[in-house]
């Protein structure tokens, strides 16, 4: 069984660095983005509109994977959403299947609930998070209050995206192994003992 | 400065253990119900005494932290709670002092708040809490709903308990550096490999 270690994390507390160092400390592989490559190669959508589809969570008002209902009619936009999610799942199973390896986001711990990963979840407090934003994008000229609001958008957003194909509540540490918390923390600095511990 | 690991905790989480066993493993002095030992010395209330109160917190429509309202007479069982507490806050304060320590429990992550103490927090699902209260007291006959509401009774003096007194809400994440979820694991063969991110 290969070492798969999927992160969940909150927009700015810095978990995509988290795991990417993390990945290169281990020396194993690192998906993120390379999730909506592989799905745009596949269905022959562009990368732009797969990843659109994957923000954007289909209006529908009951989680999925209880299935749907005999009298309601799937709509279009909801059927391609579930089809890029399949598509998704398949690609992360193959991902598994192939070598140890870190995956950011995208249901992953969900999607291979019986491989049973090693599910992180990354967050950090607001001021924090708007630290790392500003860090990121110096050169946009929000607000605090607008940067906050952003972030909360942007993790309102993604709860809902894994609530509706998972049914479990986003961020809920009851689904994860550890939980990290990055406020004040310099990434880099925490990884290389973070590491022993999965070495 | 000293090395302080505060750790809060679900019952049946097996944080205690966890605490006990990195303490070993680290080499360092840990500190759990020697702190009521320590109060009750200092106080001459004995043990069973102020163990009681500890576990009872006193009806207080304020946090305790936010001070009390000029018109509000303190009455005599809440005096001694906060009397209690402060020899609490400050026996804790002089272990942090004296070496490298592991602390479960007692609100010592808020105590030592501005020594900066790596904060643990240590849960699990209901299914493993009760399978670790029953591997305790194997005796006990009572049937998993009764076992249930007993873990959520304790766990909810627990919060009433750190919420009157820290003003935080008890669990929240975002008081922890990182949180470790238990279910299904076993405790010891986890800590030589947590150990590793404080050595």
């Amino acid at each position: 069984m290969n070492k798969i270690i999927t992160i969940g994390r909150e927009f700015g507390s810095g978990g995509r660095e988290l795991g990417r160092r993390l990945a290169e400390e281990l020396g194993i592989a690192y998906y993120d983005k390379e999730i909506i490559s592989e799905i745009s190669r596949k269905t022959s959508l562009s990368e732009q509109y797969v990843q659109a589809i994957i923000e954007h969570t289909p209006i529908h008002s009951y989680p999925i994977h209880i299935g749907r209902s005999f009298y309601a009619p799937m709509n279009p936009v909801f059927e391609q959403a579930l089809s890029i999610y399949k598509e998704q799942a398949r690609i992360i199973q193959e991902m598994a299947l192939q070598s140890d390896c870190v995956i950011v986001g995208r249901c992953a711990d969900y999607i291979l609930r019986d491989d049973r990963p090693f599910r992180l979840f990354v967050y950090a407090d607001m001021e924090s998070k708007i630290a790392r934003c500003r860090k990121k994008g110096p050169e946009e000229d929000f607000s605090d209050k607008e940067l906050a609001q952003k972030i909360k958008n942007i993790d309102r957003q993604r709860a809902k995206y894994y609530e509706s194909y998972t049914g479990n509540v986003w961020g809920d540490k009851l689904n994860f192994d550890f939980c990290i918390n990055t406020t004040q923390t310099e990434i880099k600095k925490i990884v290389p003992a973070l590491a022993k511990f999965f070495a």
